[in-house]
């Protein structure tokens, strides 16, 4: 009895610890009590019999510059295409000629009308107290000011309860709304919102802190949204330095005066088209995986990072695909579209050309996160589990380059319409460290990009569109 | 002795373990067999007992946000101030009369003319292959440009010797320098050197790259240094994102023809003067301890962390040193040095002035490379060995806040006139890692000062200033 006193200690330890642990693991296992887990679907298609083909395709990606070099005379010859721009029709005209150059299938330019917004002459001066000139930025689709400008009081809020407790006290004022970056997704709220909301309680011009995470006197450009049942009122970013100073100035108790000066407006809509090109099917042509980024850019940098790379990687996979004789069964679609910046005239214009084909659509991939390094896919919340179970079986075939994580959402604003008729969406996912800090400013310029990543990338987009195109079962049926 | 083998055999072990491993730690200790290492001296001092003054001290300054608050109104009221600007002129004005409201000892502005150089307006225009305006900040002390500009071809080389295998294929073109950030010191010399290295070649005006690990369309600007056997060309700093432009469209065999524009000039020297005050010191008052940083900065951003941090790091030591009731024996100095960025005739004034005094100059410690988090100090070179064991003492009451460390090397711009003539120098040491992202650009503003840093940095100066003048012996003596 004596001699096995210390394993019945130990196996009474061992007892009391699982004791601990079974119920948290059970509460991480099962959330919901309710709602019994159902086992995934087995894939549709085991990712061994492609394993040469991503050999080929992932190898051929990591040796070729095609995409770097044309990203680079994009950015470097053509600059910013901001929807109405000479330089977005010059790079669609660009972009149709060297697809026909690579002598990809029916490639040609759709056409859609985009409205044309111009940033004119725009300058914000503080008056009070002291003079100086602060670095800024319109927001895209504002409205201008009188010729001489809006000069009024300002006042500093940090974010709209701020704004609700000063109510009345706005009117005549130009609001700052400087929330510090938290997410995009949260703070890009006030460049949206915030303009109407400080209307509402009748402020005469909004100015916004940039969205993003750091700033070296960087202003952010990007849309914001009126509400229909508000005066329109102007509106700037200002940099992250700028809106600090105008807060210090306020809790100093000093008297902020400001002249805010925007020539913006629109012009009449303009031409211009989305671009399409594609890799036929060799037995089901008529079922199409659309995959894209947006052609269009904000009217500062180059547009290098947004989008110019998601263009390049989605074109760059086709081509490849081409040159490697990789036809798939199905028809692989690049589509670049326009106008995603203000508008999603061209995500709208596509869903609306092609809504007899929509059903058709067996998948729809947007890269318009950057092209830094490819971490996976987002797949659509709403996909089916068959779709899900398909998608993390090919994904496995990346996991050599890292690339294999399929997060539960993906989405895209050019593929929204499609998705939004029943199509399956997935977003090329990457690293985003760094995507906020150039997002829609002189800064997204090419030596943002780094030649391997964007290749990796192309290889990562490359592979998923292939095998989605080419698995014997429609994905996700 | 069968029982004995096992014993012997870890010995054995040890001993070829033991010989293998002595004559590397050998070596590390005595890098030089011919120079057997002389023992430091014994300290003057034992810090223990001023371990009371030193919690006051640290105390005080964690818990006092004055220096911050002054920085800020500094920063946001006064704004840049380069030699010969009414900003600078403001600034020291301002600081004398705050300086006798804080009831310093012997506070005054010592008169020094200084250079005034002023930008004027700039511009750099990329004509071919594409029409761009490149975002750039002319180099100071640079001469102008003809009214109409320079226009000319140019070519991008990455350092000295490209340039140099170059020769006189530079003649008549402008030089781009496009060398990657290393360090400060390396890089720096492109910067300083490259527009009489390129004038060397016959080249018409200079474009450098600048100097800096991180750009976001962010000129960096400072000062450049002629030969005088050389012309003297035009020279401006490019961005990252520019100067890569160019070397990416030289790789692609493209003509690159660029318009420089510049109305820099010197105007005759302006008034300014070094402010100095004191807290004298209540046994040897003739002993001086010199603390410092430079009230000039160059004409973009605020100035914020170069070098305003380092003047309200010093004058705050002397001001919460008055408050504490803590008067050391000697007389502890605070000089907010004038033109250390484009002439060093502050620095050099002040040596001048106090030619006579230099001798009981007992330590000038500078702060100028930003007010970080501090790790220490660096203490100069060929200080004592007297003085370094005796500093290293002091610093042990500095452990608790992680600033007790003592760098082999020491120096400042504004304190190498006097090191020159004898007198120990220091240097306060911070956390140099994002120092350069702003370096002499728009963005060296009040936000990159975190207020718990910089009352971090007065603390670490006032504890070291304090007990350098308080000990009972001379520092080094």
């Amino acid at each position: 009895m004596e001699a096995t006193q210390p394993v019945q200690r130990i196996f009474a330890l061992m007892l009391a610890l699982a004791l601990l642990i079974i119920p948290s693991l059970a509460q991480t296992e099962t959330p919901k009590k309710d709602a019994p887990p159902v086992p995934p679907p087995p894939p549709r298609l085991n990712a061994e019999t492609y394993r040469d083909e991503a050999a080929r395709i992932i190898g051929a990606a990591l040796t070729d510059d095609t995409a770097y070099r044309r990203l680079a005379y994009l950015s470097d010859h053509i600059g910013n295409r901001l929807s109405g721009s000479t330089q977005l029709e010059e790079a669609i005209k660009w972009v149709v000629s060297e697809m026909k150059r690579d002598r990809l299938d029916n490639v040609r330019a759709e056409r859609v009308l985009v409205p044309h917004w111009v940033r004119g002459e725009e300058s914000v001066e503080l008056l009070e107290p002291v003079s100086r000139k602060l670095t800024m930025l319109g927001l895209g689709n504002s409205v201008g000011t009188p010729p001489g400008g809006i000069t009024a009081e300002a006042v500093v809020v940090r974010d709209f309860d701020e704004l609700d407790a000063l109510g009345e006290k706005a009117r005549g004022k130009i609001v700052v709304f400087n929330a510090p970056f938290t997410t995009y997704g949260q703070t890009v709220q006030y460049r949206g919102l915030g303009p109407s909301r400080a209307a509402r309680y009748g402020a005469v011009a909004a100015l916004v802190r940039s969205v993003g995470p750091v700033s070296l006197q960087t202003p952010h450009t990007g849309a914001l949204r009126y509400s229909e049942d508000q005066p329109k009122i102007p509106a700037a970013a200002l940099t992250i330095e700028g809106a600090e100073t105008l807060r210090r100035m306020q809790e100093r108790g000093e008297r902020i005066r400001i002249r805010l000066r925007m020539d913006a407006k629109f012009l009449p809509d303009a031409e211009s088209a989305n671009v399409v090109a594609e890799l036929k099917g060799r037995e089901k042509p008529e079922e199409v995986i659309v995959i894209g980024g947006h052609i269009d850019s904000w009217d500062v940098g180059t547009g290098s990072t947004d989008d110019g790379g998601g263009c390049l990687v989605s074109w760059e996979v086709v081509r490849l695909l081409k040159k490697l004789n990789l036809r798939p069964r199905r028809t692989i679609r690049v589509v670049l579209f326009t106008n995603e910046e203000n508008g999603v005239r061209g995500g709208n214009g596509y869903a609306d050309a092609h809504k007899a084909e929509l059903a058709n659509h067996v998948l729809a991939i947007e890269s318009d996160s950057g092209v830094f390094r490819p971490s996976g896919f987002g797949l659509s919340e709403d996909a089916s589990p068959q779709s899900r179970s398909d998608v993390r079986e090919i994904a496995r075939l990346l996991a050599g380059i890292k690339a294999d994580r399929i997060d539960p959402d993906g989405e895209g604003t050019d593929i929204a319409p499609m998705m939004k008729e029943g199509v399956t969406g997935m977003s090329l996912n990457v690293d985003g460290t760094h995507y906020f800090d150039i997002h829609h400013t002189q800064a997204d310029t090419m030596d943002k990009i780094d030649p391997h990543e964007l290749a990796l990338c192309v290889a990562t987009m490359a592979l998923m569109a292939y095998v989605v195109a080419d698995m014997p079962a429609r994905l996700g049926r």
